[in-house]
């Protein structure tokens, strides 16, 4: 039977499972990318799994989220980064080398290698063919240690790419088209694979563009074949002998199919507060913007720069928007610079800022309050810009440029008919400026053992967990309600920056919430007692991040029970030793209080056993409530070792099936 | 008698006082500059005057502090300052057109003008030849509303350069220089005036350095004769016109005079925690750096940025160094794009930061814990840089570069004898390019009357000060000790935010020493009891954060009683209707307490005969302290009036001379 890019790849890698049967497989990863928001903890899990150097063919540390440092936290964590990736064997991407999926496929990425990134927008290295998935920084770390890692087993969804993108329409429209078919709901557990005829016209970076913004549809990741613009694009960065033919056979077979004929697209904008409440642009221009922000690791190439500086070539940005240019990485900056195309860029009145994540993670340019802002990047979700009464929509670079230029939501094709402004088409340069001074090598095995490690006060060795008990007696913590997200668990913002210091950070959980939360579970911790959450429905939505289990793990939190856990936050769980568990009675809900005294006997043999139920018994109310796990035998074993890095720790190097428990 | 430049500008533009007699002067302003961290203050004080239309000959409101913008407030200020300076008739530098002082020394500052700006380092136009003069905000909106400024009847200590600059010596050489000798310290009321052959050998950018840093002295401004360099510089930047020659008479007479060479010159560095910490960069060569960080309004003109890239063309920083260079305007930063300059800065390893004060206020890129940071800033005040433990040394561009390029501290002289780099001999250009377009004009008069004000929910209009009460009765509603500073009385940091809304930003008052001070003094209020706050020595020491007298008024404070009040937050007080007091027996502050009800009986008649002293009857202890005060004429009816704004409400377009107040 004919295989898809994405199954040759993931066949090529596969150590566990089977690619068309069965819930989940394990592969063998090539290549990790951390970045700084999530790679210090990554690093410092790393640092307790015993393994000198990264088992990876090469393993990256970016530095790009927190680039603004306000206080001493981020500059502390990226001089630690950087002596690890010295010492263990990565390269360190300094401040100011640019946004790590950028960077990534520039120098990094190669076809029918898999990537795994702590940072969700990792699939970017689908547009050269890679299968790349963004992960918990747990996860990344076990892959750096050479542990596979495990994912769904995957349905293909075929996109049909026919005809050609018309001026003016860009790779930004493809993606938003698609978010509008497929929505952000609904996508799990799938890769999008593009094929057909259309996949040639579109060059690398715009391959990455749609690859990208891939992840707002939920899916496992995206992928492009690998072709002769792959080949181009590989050998304009000097890096033709890493390219490698790859493409679906004729008779593979696709889960399900959706046909896109790029001919007939046109400039799309997702309106707030989703990246898949996607309208055509003509259906909302003329409103009055703001803000413009051009960048991000969705459209920051410089193909993008180059498109944007050339619309705005000797014309001046409307006085009431502010207009905002930040480039995906030093070689665009550079080569937009040499090139006299930033000067268009300056010239026009955009604020040139640095070469980072900056504004789509919220950090910095937050608009006005009720400001229309119109960006390129990926999210837009409510008050994710810092402003929570901001308007955010998301848009390709073309159409950000021709808004900047008028003051209203504008379609870029006007910019011909109505300023007589031709479309820039931008090609790939036959050679891209290769410099890669910030991008630092590792220290050769020998240096190495001599390197110390730079940790600040506020970088702190992670906690790991405990091996599950034979019963598991405890008290109810804390009691919740429905629709817990993970924010509510473990509040971010200003407290983010204590995220490489466990003990400090576990003070906070649920601080808004409950504040005496962390402080009833650390006295019960001292008395050896465990500690549950009881939550209600959709326990744990929101953001993949992973201290909203890690924290609690810490705080001796060993069950969770809920009527129904999220399934990003239930992984996390798992990974940090918590069993997520829910009431076979939802009704049961309403019987257990805070402070309640409980016991759930025999919980260690179950969980060999793999019987997916255990009873509580209510000591407190004098009570027993069925409970049940839906867990995979992986899984199972992770709870049992006491958390993922537990399980690296105690049994390092044997597979899952070679790894056996006694009650 | 021949006069000095200084003299010559001010009896221009005197309209009260005695330039050689008595202790202050009134001249009238010519010019004005706000930026956002204190501009949006000084807007809300000015609509407060009832005056229509801005009465300089040319206000200027720049967006330079806050342009991070985490959070809407950055972004609503920046709205309204807009809003209000298309419709009172000022120019608005939008947010990347650059810093306050680079931007108006380059496009509107003018020789033998006044200027006052609501920043510290608004000295910088004395490089062009004007009387530049930092003050507070409310100083500045009366400034605008066309009132005089007022100020200490200045000495004026002559400076005169001989000799011409060497090789790697630069213009921030000269005022380190000149801060070694003279220190931060026991230079209050002076004006520092440049002349001597010297003068001519330096560029109009190299004053501005000079001027600029001139601040750090403590003395009221720093100027420079206009020459022919200033025309040069004047005729490049398409202003040629605006050019005035203006030269000390033969004759004239300085106070002090201080001899300086030139040719004698060497790198010099100031050393942690003072800008007057300065030794020779070779005494402390060697010491390995963390940190480069150029820019600010000290040194990023063009001249500095080119300097720096033509030393570190073809070159790579040290890979242990985190290096950023922050252009100073616009025209700097497209001017090094448009040349090539930028592509070398780039290339090098710089990260390019946005064109505005940053790193200078502490607006990012704060350090690592203990970091050696090397900037070319003009103040390294403890924990400024963000990082408390960081240790901040204060150079010039060239010294920067080279630290950059070696990883320690290095004498720039080394980049020539062992580099083998030439001194890249960097002269203005023969043309700048001029593009305003950044720089927003007013709406003519008919248009402005239709423009609406923008105003976000935390822009709130101030409060106005009360009249003084026939008797002052009130309660002690704190007692403080020694050496209490305005960061004590009004924190800033994330509390800086709530600079716009007085009401909020009161609630802080105090916080940190005292929580229920606030809540205690609006009860008082309320009850119609004045608030007295006693001090001990050097009281409402630190910056001049007006917002420390502002919402201490707001609170219903009407007295400071301490044993020494320190003289910037003295002149606040006085703006702001708060009488400040001293024990004529220091001992007193002993004998009274927090919570005792005091009366000072015949307080207004007292300052309106200016009798000097008052007597303080503590009815809880049955006491009488006596008080003094020292005050002019003006400060007392400012007082009496309630405060510098009320003053201006109550007594539109008359003298100090003409007001009269009645018990």
């Amino acid at each position: 039977m004919g295989l898809t890019v994405a199954q040759k790849i993931l066949k090529e890698h596969l150590v566990d499972g089977d690619l068309f049967s069965g819930d989940e497989i394990g592969i063998k990863i090539d290549q990790t990318l951390t970045q700084d928001a999530t790679g210090t903890m990554a690093d410092l899990q790393f640092e307790q799994m015993g393994v000198d150097r990264v088992k990876t063919e090469v393993s990256v540390s970016y530095i790009d989220h927190k680039t603004i440092q306000m206080g001493f936290e981020d500059a502390d964590d990226h001089t630690y980064l950087q002596t690890f990736a010295k010492k263990y064997g990565l390269y360190l991407s300094k401040a100011g080398n640019g946004i790590c999926h950028q960077v990534h496929i520039e120098r990094v990425g190669a076809p029918g290698k898999t990537l795994l990134g702590s940072d969700s927008h990792t699939p970017t290295g689908g547009g050269i063919g890679m299968i790349a998935i963004g992960a918990g920084g747990l996860d990344v770390a076990s892959a750096m240690a050479g542990m596979p890692f495990y994912l769904p087993r995957p349905k293909i969804l075929g996109v049909h790419l026919t005809g050609k993108l018309n001026p003016w329409v860009s790779a930004k429209d493809v993606i938003l088209k698609l978010l509008q078919i497929l929505s952000t709901k609904g996508n799990v557990g799938w890769i999008v694979e593009y094929f057909g005829k259309g996949v040639k016209t579109l060059t690398v970076p715009e391959r990455g563009t749609i690859t990208n913004m891939g992840a707002e549809l939920g899916v496992t990741t995206s992928v492009f074949p690998s072709d002769e613009e792959t080949k181009r694009f590989l050998e304009a960065q000097g890096r033709g002998e890493q390219w490698a033919p790859l493409e679906a056979d004729p008779d593979a077979n696709y889960d399900r199919i959706i046909e896109i004929n790029l001919s007939e697209l046109e400039p799309m904008i997702a309106q707030p507060h989703n990246p898949d409440n996607v309208v055509t642009v003509r259906e909302v221009e003329g409103t009055p913007v703001d803000q413009v922000m051009i960048g991000s690791c969705t459209n920051s190439s410089y193909k993008d720069g180059k498109t944007v500086a050339e619309i705005v070539k000797g014309r001046t940005v409307h006085p009431n928007v502010s207009c905002g240019y930040a480039p995906g990485s030093k070689q665009v900056l550079r080569m937009l610079a040499d090139e006299g195309e930033l000067s268009h860029i300056i010239a026009a009145g955009f604020r040139v800022l640095e070469s980072a994540c900056g504004f789509c993670i919220g950090a910095g340019q937050a608009p006005r309050n009720n400001a229309i802002s119109i960006r390129t990047n990926n999210r837009n979700f409510y008050g994710r810009s810092g402003t929570v009464t901001a308007k955010i929509y998301l848009v390709s670079p073309e159409t950000a440029a021709a808004c900047a230029l008028t003051g209203v939501i504008t379609d870029p094709r006007d910019l011909e008919s109505k300023f007589g402004i031709n479309y820039p088409k931008v090609d790939i340069p036959e050679k891209f400026t290769i410099d890669d001074s910030l991008l630092l090598p590792p220290a050769a095995p020998e240096e190495a053992k001599t390197i110390e490690l730079y940790k600040g006060p506020n970088i702190v060795d992670p906690p790991s967990g405990d091996p599950m008990p034979k019963d598991l007696e405890g008290q109810v913590a804390g009691k919740f309600g429905d629709k817990i997200t993970t924010d509510d668990i473990m509040p971010a913002g200003d407290l983010l920056k204590y995220r490489s210091n466990v003990p400090k950070y576990a003070e906070y959980v649920f601080v808004k919430r409950d504040p005496t939360f962390a402080s009833r579970c650390l006295e019960n911790k001292k008395k050896g007692v465990w500690n549950i959450i009881v939550g209600g429905d959709n326990y744990g939505q929101g953001s993949s991040r992973e201290h909203a289990a890690l924290c609690p793990m810490y705080l001796g939190v060993k069950a969770v029970i809920a009527k129904a856990i999220e399934r990003i936050h239930r992984a996390n769980l798992i990974n940090f030793g918590i069993i997520p568990l829910t009431f076979k009675n939802p009704d049961d809900y309403e019987k257990i209080d805070q402070g309640d005294e409980i016991k759930i006997e025999g919980i260690r043999k179950a969980l060999i056993d793999g019987t997916g139920e255990v009873v509580l018994k209510d000591v407190t109310k004098g009570i027993e409530i069925p409970l049940e796990y839906h867990l995979t035998e992986r899984e199972r074993k992770t709870i049992l070792a006491g958390g993922k890095m537990r399980l690296a720790k105690d049994f390092a190097g044997k597979s899952f099936k070679e790894i056996q428990f006694t009650e």
